[in-house]
């Protein structure tokens, strides 16, 4: 391990382009909006604790989590800009929970007030997945505000479940059937120093995979949760897709605190297993609704990829925690495949609305194919919606993009990391600052100033997507070397100013042979930023268009996506007769078979835009692998 | 309608060739194994009526038409050929029959046995498709044997259905849930010549539509099974593939029998719909596992295909009414469509075992891919049986087989049609005589010798997939004028020799632009025949080989089919790694995606088999659809 340490929320901040405007749509609309469509749903009512059969808004076994997320979102707002009224809002719920919670530490609305009998006996009923967010919520809280009475209650929650888990084991299972506790107790070590919280993270997720007799869901096995195995044994990503990434990303932290390198190999071995064989090329990850899940190698249909927004950001939240332990941009790259497509594409162009799902192809009228049947199979979302009945994704989406520009640098004592490239200002250690200026993604070219550096090293990486790439220091080009992806340079500059390109040219990506669903398909992907078509732009039936990858291609500015769209030639199959006899040509019958030979296509221009900008204006067709041209 | 009546079973025999080869295998193999399955399952026992509860093999409301349909199958091959010991077996059932039929008609072993208090009260509980099935059977049993007791059982039955449904309508629902009676009653009055039958079969048929609040199961609606619209309003097809088939198949035999236009018109509508829309290449239908059925318009997916043997039978079968009214190519080339591919299919080569579906790809691993659920949703299967729990496809191809020389030849006054090419030897009126020989498919030469025709018309089908073909005659090649698919000649000799030579190169099919499950991929189909990849020939991912269609193609002799393979120059794409920084090269990594320029392929023979073929050498990877080489 070479471990290098994260620029936090506090010391960077994003001062322009693509992020930032979402971050700045995410703080004037998104977080508010969440807040109001949870106001609405009864989720912060809820924390009153005085729901009563028969009455509306029944509380639901994961509203706290829902809420937590949504305190964790304004937290990262807060800590980068102070704003009475948000924090109003928040202190209010902190209030209510310091009322309800038990003496003893308990705390959950639910096991509460719906079912105060049933508290830790079943591990699939969420109460811990509720605790590590409230507790991930707490730490981002104080850590912002630098208030910490949210923080204590769940301290005292903390050590009720240590003790009732770990050190009496009174309760009816020994690992949630959700993961996200472990991880949250990590935070929570960082943040109170408290060991105890990071020895509970581990028991955790020691004894997962070594109780063979705990339960999941009636329609799930054991792969579902990840108790299939102990974690050291685990070499594929199995079963529901956040709770897998959740639980690796615990196990990255540990194997950092720990400094356990077969916990470290075990989770190499799962990043592997996920991005050379089970993530779409979004960066979305588990291709099954049934179990919300991973299932076999290379098996990624399109029409039916269930890529749930939370999964893409458990990918970022498990890689940023490997790229800490060891500065490979492989992690760097997914990080960035899913932030510029499965994650980002989550969420509607003006802030409001949500994808639980993302899938990569969309076709509308199939949802009426079981026209014969009451109900119909569901494919995939083809719309986002304001509020979900589990409405995990959204304040997920918000968390994450509040706190966006605490992802892109690390510092190890002698080498500053830059893993993801948006224009910034960044204070490091010892009075050292970074200053970045760039319209990345759109454009190629990225300037840095690196002021009190003097001796050190500056990485950059350059990504896995990129094969052109040169870093100039006063118009001079620098010899470069990679180490694990990253040219790394030796600053000699008290002031150091360097101009790095990376070339994006339009690429049409083909994916490995083993992958059926995309044989003979490419995807348009220009730099991190995967395309599609959508039929809006292109007409219906997409799979009848052909691209012409050796014509050239061009961009056009795009106000819906703000990058570009992409504009290709290409061809159109007709709907056409086959030739035959001349005495049975029915000017209305189209054979539904014909002999190749018979086959018409015309030219037609096609527009891509980028694929996180799909189903914004409308419900329409969309498919991001096309078939190229014979 | 220009009708001609068909030469029927007593009239026609198969003297060698494929079909032939298949009737043999039916009579020695196929009929023998099904009624032994039958008889370990308890169906034949079941005609004791001496079942309680707590007993095993508790009858099921199918079973009647299981057995009816292998007496059927059994009647058709005593018609061509006398054997005491089957006629034995038909007689002990018969007799058993007679035993336990209500005196007032009643005749049904689960609404006797199980449930007696619910005769038909329950339109979904198959007790008129059980009816229809018994009297098919009585009628072909008594065409075949002259025995007439079973007729005159299975009469009384129609009389009392007539009675209670149709004269006092004292049952719970007008029209039955799953078509069939109405086909049968057609047949019964072409037997007995009572006109009765025909006008339940006509009321039956125009009841249904009438009656809204007629229920069917829970998890569909009245498009299920076609009692959305009254049938003259039907334009799509629409529900459960077998029962439209079987109510369209009885809707053209009213159209002929009551000159109904109007009903033809229907009739038409719905078969273009069907080919032109809703059809595999293999004259499979009914794309959906959910419902058994037709789904919209082009939505026909190869991997989860249901395309029931029943519903090629079907199709088949209402093809063939169609011929009858009218003599057009189209509905011979579907019905031929159907038997080459779809129906022949659902049989394996030693003539045991059966397929309920025939998907057009199998992947057999993706039956894992819901690994972390208990139970798999089922995609299709990839093996035959020899029995299912609903085993109505096995009898129902053993009576296809066994009367399949009655679907070759119709005449009217002055014209002989022939529509499909099989060796053979045929009466026709007044002695003229008919031999065929040729071993089409395999090969594209057709001998027809017409003995004591003159004077009148010979009308031979050019298949519709059939772009260069001569007739000749003494070696002189005739002039062909079509008429609706038909060259015809008048015939002058009193013995007349022609030779018909139809050319069956290899040919790749591509689909109409709105198949999406098809786009960018071609069939390889020799004349009738649509040929497959199976991964026992051509290595697994069979998506990851393309075909070179420009290259020569050339055949091989293959034992295992009787007909021909297809070897195919082609190439595979390979696993590989992207071209990329040295330092990232990992020997073991593979990334997922990769640019389109770094693709490899290597060359491949790919060796094809005739469709119907695929699943006889285990389980195995398999596909219809393949990608040309770009």
């Amino acid at each position: 391990m070479q471990p290098s340490q994260p620029i936090t929320l506090e010391h960077v901040q994003l001062t322009n382009g693509f992020w930032q405007q979402r971050q700045d749509l995410n703080r004037r609309v998104s977080v508010p909006n969440v807040y109001q469509r949870f106001a609405e749903s009864g989720r912060f009512e809820a924390f009153r604790f005085d729901w009563k059969p028969g009455m509306p808004n029944q509380p639901h076994i994961f509203w706290d989590s829902d809420a937590a997320k949504w305190i964790e979102s304004a937290s990262y707002l807060l800590q980068q800009q102070r704003d009475p009224a948000l924090e109003a809002q928040v202190d209010e719920l902190v209030d209510l929970i310091a009322a309800h919670q038990e003496p003893g530490g308990y705390f959950n609305i639910y096991f509460t007030v719906c079912q105060p009998d049933q508290r830790f006996q079943n591990r699939t009923e969420h109460e811990l997945y509720d605790a590590g967010h409230l507790i991930e919520a707490a730490v981002a809280y104080a850590r912002a505000t630098g208030k910490e009475k949210f923080l204590g209650l769940m301290c005292r929650y903390a050590d009720y479940i240590e003790e009732v888990f770990k050190t009496h084991h009174q309760t009816a299972f020994y690992t949630p059937g959700h993961e996200e506790i472990e991880l949250a107790l990590v935070k929570l070590w960082h943040y109170t120093g408290e060991r105890r919280y990071l020895e509970l993270s581990k028991w955790f997720v020691e004894e997962r995979g070594r109780h063979p007799e705990e339960k999941t869901y009636d329609y799930a096995n054991a792969r579902y949760d990840q108790h299939h195995l102990p974690v050291r044994e685990q070499t594929t990503a199995e079963g529901h897709a956040v709770r897998a990434m959740y639980l690796y990303t615990a196990m990255a932290d540990l194997a950092g605190e720990y400094q356990d390198q077969s916990l470290l190999d075990a989770c190499l071995r799962l990043f592997d297993n996920i991005t050379q064989r089970r993530m779409y090329i979004t960066g979305g990850i588990g291709s099954a609704r049934q179990g919300e899940a991973f299932t076999l190698d290379y098996d990624l249909p399109n029409l039916t990829a269930y890529t749930e927004s939370c999964a893409a950001i458990g990918l970022m939240l498990f890689s940023w925690r490997l790229l800490q332990l060891k500065p490979d941009r492989r992690f760097a790259d997914a990080f960035e495949r899913a932030m510029y497509n499965g994650f980002i594409s989550g969420i509607s162009l003006d802030g409001k609305a949500f994808f639980y799902e993302n899938p990569l192809e969309i076709v509308p009228e199939l949802r009426q194919r079981d026209a014969s049947l009451k109900e119909s199979r569901p494919l995939a979302a083809t719309q986002r919606s304001e509020l979900f009945s589990c409405s995990c994704c959204p304040p997920n989406i918000t968390r994450i993009l509040a706190s966006l520009s605490s992802y892109l640098y690390t510092q190890s004592q002698d080498t500053l990391y830059i893993h993801q490239y948006m224009a910034s200002q960044a204070q490091l250690t010892a009075g050292a600052r970074l200053t970045v200026e760039t319209d990345y993604p759109r454009g190629e070219s990225i300037s840095l100033r690196l002021q009190g550096w003097s001796g050190r090293r500056l990485a950059l990486r350059i990504p896995g997507w990129c094969r052109h790439y040169e870093l100039t220091q006063d118009g001079h080009k620098l010899p470069l070397q990679l180490e694990n992806g990253y040219a790394v340079v030796l600053v000699e500059a008290e002031d150091c100013q360097l101009q790095l390109t990376l070339a994006q040219p339009v690429t049409f990506y083909a994916a490995q042979a083993a992958v059926r669903a995309d044989a003979g398909k490419v995807a348009v992907v220009r730099g991190p930023v995967v395309y599609c078509a959508e039929a809006i732009d292109n007409g219906p039936d997409l799979w009848a268009l052909t691209l012409d990858t050796t014509a050239a291609s061009w961009l056009e500015p795009d106000a819906l996506s703000g990058l570009d769209r992409i504009v290709l030639s290409g061809y159109r199959q007709q709907q056409g007769a086959a030739a035959g006899e001349e005495d049975l040509r029915d000017k209305q019958s189209e054979p539904l078979y014909l002999p190749q030979s018979d086959l018409n296509e015309t030219p037609q221009t096609i527009r891509l835009i980028p694929y996180f900008a799909f189903a914004n204006r409308g419900e329409t067709e969309m498919a991001v692998w096309l078939r190229p041209h014979l």
